[in-house]
């Protein structure tokens, strides 16, 4: 269709793979346009980051994957993005850490549901909750189609991985007491400041990061993992990101 | 097609509003994917700059109105996204300058060039040029579909107005010792750094503010525009821009 493709020249060229992975999820129905534009949102912070994966969002990690681990039913919620961006990571890790995957839509139509579903379990996932075949539930408190959980997944999991959140919810999970841990881009987000461990990194690059760490961790003792958990101050963890963020503008400004 | 739409009580609705005239932009065939995306970047740091016209764009506008009131031959090149978000105001700017309006797409499809013109016409434009119907030059030493303008319009003019511009453009521009205005929300990028006067705004704010202004200086004498222009840095401008945003992060951290 398009007559050139982007220049090899261009200076933003692994920003714009990572685009390409989020247009093709689009053209296999799997992301909407709202997606789309929420991908740019995350560009930007992504670029003022450095588009690295910074030592605080590695703690973050760290403290992430001991409180998976600690889980007695953890759950991935998977959405449009993650699925187009990264299924293969969601996959890998839901083996080493045990836990459910489940897909959460907020512009839900059965299609999409389907396309990512299958893209999930090609990816080599056994089973995939929220895909209104079993009974399902409701997040109390919620307007928007992301409060119709799995009964069997979010509904009843103690700890939920929410990569690519909206803010509504992850306050909403919280209010039921479950532990939140989001992967997101801005450290100023009502989703960064609601959860119970936020890690400030692009997702394409957290998970894989994910993985290797919860193959660590899963040799430590309990009580080890625990100290991670009780060691790590989110709020503070945030204030060094948005740090790291002042930080590259002050450079990029030279 | 989606089960529901956003909630009313959602905290970003003027956001989700612009986002809509995007997505049937999208719909009508102006907007590509990659726009969405560039788009998403965009609404980032108008989140940081607070949604609202700055007294800093303000200072910007008053240049970027002077230098076009003052320039014998000003073109206003259009993008999908402007298209999309902003035909009407270009229209109404371009009668108030005495300005050409250009069709210039990166991502150039015949198909995108004739929805795009269509628009603008619907919405008062007289002539659109850069439509391949006439002849066309090449803008020297640029690489993308860009590159390619109309030989009586921007390659002629000696100021170009350039809302959502990319950064290798501006800069070929400059080097055809051409005033450049660019509008953008990223006070760090090329563009910005690279054009005459670098509006710190949405395009969506500045160009109907733009109007407002061209009409009042318009009754001004050239040596009163010439001054403005004069007293204009754009480097400080867009320090002051880079300021509000770090004061903005500030506000949200709280």
């Amino acid at each position: 269709m398009h007559r050139t493709n982007i220049p090899s020249s261009h200076p933003r060229a692994k920003s714009l793979y990572i685009r390409e992975l989020l247009v093709n999820g689009f053209k296999n129905g799997m992301v909407v346009q709202e997606g789309l534009i929420a991908h740019g949102r995350g560009e930007t912070f992504d670029y003022l980051l450095g588009e690295g994966t910074t030592e605080t969002a590695y703690t973050a990690i760290k403290a992430a994957c001991s409180l998976l681990l600690l889980a007695d039913h953890p759950v991935i919620s998977v959405n449009g993005n993650v699925a187009a961006l990264c299924s293969k990571d969601v996959v890998e890790l839901s083996h080493l850490i045990d836990a459910d995957i489940e897909v959460n839509l907020f512009y839900w139509t059965e299609e999409r549901e389907i396309a990512i579903e299958k893209e999930l379990k090609k990816m080599g996932a056994k089973k995939v909750l929220g895909t209104r075949s079993g009974g399902s539930a409701r997040i109390p408190g919620l307007q928007s189609e992301r409060r119709i959980v799995d009964q069997d997944g979010i509904y009843k999991a103690d700890t939920v991985l929410v990569p690519l959140e909206d803010g509504d919810r992850t306050e909403a999970l919280v209010k039921m007491n479950k532990k939140v841990i989001a992967i997101d881009l801005n450290p100023l987000s009502r989703t960064s400041k609601a959860a119970t461990v936020t890690v400030i990194d692009n997702v394409i690059r957290a998970l894989p990061t994910m993985a290797i760490e919860a193959k660590q961790l899963k040799q430590k003792k309990g009580q080890i993992l625990k100290k991670i958990v009780n060691e790590f101050d989110n709020t503070k963890n945030l204030s060094e990101s948005l740090e790291i963020i002042r930080c590259g503008m002050n450079a990029r400004q030279r």
